[in-house]
């Protein structure tokens, strides 16, 4: 939770953190008028007032006059961002490839998504394939845009510091500095960040899906791979080296079947694409395709699928219930493949949370898929990249145009 | 971590703020001279000794003359704490009680434990047990002692708020107003704080144990449940309502058994003190004795006890595997009796844990026995009692003498 701040620390640094609440809030919660923002923020009508004019000068916002709500006197202005700012989203899944440009105020104006051979991807051939999207994107969109940054979800293991990704074992990726190899394919010069596509998810629905406000959020994902991004107490579960967060790995059956990270017996093993494809008889591989048919059948009832979802459910539930018991959350998103496959375990799932969760905490947690479909860690990435902006606009420095 | 503040908030602030880290400094790194308060805090040398002053003055610290160390010039004098100043620690346990004295500075003074039948302890006799150890160490400690607090580490999940106990499966308790009852059964009036003893361990073991200064430290402790204490990002791991950590009751086995949380196949079915007391064909029961047995026999090489800890260490590695990739932590810190265990159980461990974690993980986390043997919790009970002086020395208020 980011604070106002109305005594002590240097003037300067007041200034930016005042400026970082106002327009992280229009960003998040959308236009507010000036009382608004004095009663959310808590400082007075005098500094709301400069702040605006600040961030007004810098072109982040502007005031917009309301229309009356037939209530007496002259209604307020409304302060609204600008949505030429904008950043981009990319997100590099094991079967498929997705950039989104996201405006200030989270607004997607554009994205392209494709679908990728399955197993090893060439880290070049994915760079130039982000590239190219991302061109494709601007060009059909007004010049006027002002790029601040590239944020990347990737479905793997992230060195933040260094932009780069250790391990991507469902891609077969080790080590790329995948941070610096978008920069150089870019005709744009923002900073790229990356990170965990778990943990990106998390970050989407606490600021804009069924998790916003909540401080203590698993968000588990499932494609290929299954990971999870965790909020507690209102801040991003990092670990020693920030790759917690592998709860695909939590062991999970001692006679289990191997799994890709070396280990057997893993939750993914269990919960994973490949082990609904083993469910329900079809050969592994597969691909959204395959997926998409099966989750028609079980649409219309085929008794043979609505068996393999009921196994499938009580696997995630088996897991679930020990992530349940180890966090505490207020709530479990279910985000990925497990957000469409929800309406067709969750019987099975709650079933084994009601036997197998602790009762004060099974009665108090939520099981709920993402709203945000799979555009979630999309949006996260957006977000991870606004984050430099919103923590310091006045240091976001002047507008960058694009250019080829 | 706790900061200095020179620049901002209102002064009265800043004194609490600065008394307070002179203080915990003090108290957890021990003595010290001005010099190395100047070092250690970041505060100017005349801050210090105003600060030294005021501590001195509410009786909290003396100076000492050092002897000379032989380099030239006079010595430096050595800030210290009074260690009349002291908190009550207890612990409730399944199988046993305890209560320690423990000084300003984290000296236990005085200690005594005493074991309990098994199963369900009535919560009367078990707070009149506390209260009668209580009186009876202090009448044979100096009644110069000035009592700030009662810490209670209880094996149970805790409402800190309320300082009650949720649930207990294994004491079978069930909303209890612990605070209040040991409040009512003490002849001193002094804050009771309660918390669950894995958190209260983790807490002495990022204090005064092995994992002193990391950020990122899972404490698991095994007596007749398993429990943890997690510590991320140098913070408590709490959960929405202060239930995290029940790393006991993650599902592990499918095929598994009953276990006292009402679910199968918790991991505390596997490395409980219930488990190994079978895998050496023990029957249930036991206690402390059994267990003595079982560790000297495993001690002087008996083949059929090191066969059982073999398979209790292949357990172990199984859970903490998953338990590492979700959390990603500096250290693990095996508490209570798996501290006890650790060396006959500690190499299937390790290679459970070599072919389930995450290579990245497994290269820097480290999995390392206590060393505060059983008392860990216990003076985890006594920091959290001293937390309330610690964080406002000058509100600690006036000392409180004690006299039944």
């Amino acid at each position: 939770v980011q604070r106002t701040v109305t005594v002590g620390s240097r003037s300067e640094s007041v200034r930016q953190a005042n400026l970082s609440v106002i327009l992280r809030g229009l960003h998040l919660s959308g236009a507010a008028t000036r009382s608004d923002l004095v009663a959310s923020s808590g400082l007075t009508r005098s500094a709301v007032g400069a702040l605006v004019g600040e961030l007004t000068d810098m072109g982040f916002v502007y005031e917009q006059r309301s229309q009356s709500d037939g209530s007496p006197g002259r209604p307020s202005p409304r302060v609204r961002v600008v949505t030429d700012h904008v950043t981009i989203a990319m997100e590099v899944l094991v079967d498929s490839l997705a950039v989104a440009v996201v405006s200030l105020g989270g607004h997607v104006l554009d994205r392209r998504r494709i679908d990728l051979a399955r197993d090893e991807i060439p880290v070049e051939a994915t760079v130039h394939e982000l590239g190219t999207l991302t061109i494709e994107l601007l060009q059909a969109l007004p010049d006027t845009l002002v790029i601040h940054g590239v944020g990347v979800a990737i479905a793997g293991v992230v060195r933040r510091s260094e932009q780069s990704v250790i391990v991507a074992p469902n891609i077969g990726w080790r080590d790329v500095p995948l941070g610096e190899l978008i920069q150089c394919a870019l005709p744009i010069d923002v900073p790229v960040v990356i990170a965990n596509d778990g943990d990106l998810g998390a970050l989407a629905e606490v600021r804009r899906g069924v998790a916003t406000g909540m401080s203590d959020v698993v968000y588990i994902s499932g494609e290929v791979g299954v990971g999870a991004g965790v909020i507690t107490d209102g801040r991003p579960l990092g670990g020693a080296e920030g790759f917690a967060g592998e709860v695909g790995h939590i062991p999970v059956n001692p006679g289990g079947l191997p799994c890709r990270c070396g280990s057997t017996g893993c939750w993914e093993t269990e919960v994973g694409e490949q082990a609904l494809l083993r469910r329900v008889g079809r050969p592994p591989g597969g691909g959204r395709a395959v997926v998409d048919e099966i989750l028609a059948a079980a649409a219309i009832g085929d008794p043979d699928v609505l068996a393999a979802m009921d196994a499938h459910g009580r696997w995630l539930g088996f897991g679930l219930a020990g992530i349940i018991n180890t966090f505490d959350p207020d709530v479990v998103v279910m985000g990925g493949l497990f957000a469409r496959l929800h309406p067709f375990v969750s019987e099975a799932l709650e079933s084994e949370l009601d036997r197998r969760v602790f009762d004060v905490v099974r009665q108090q947690v939520g099981v709920l898929p993402s709203g945000l479909g799979l555009d979630g860690p999309l949006l996260g990435a957006a977000e991870w990249a606004w984050e430099r902006v919103l923590s310091d606009p006045a240091a976001a420095g002047r507008p960058r145009s694009w250019a080829i």
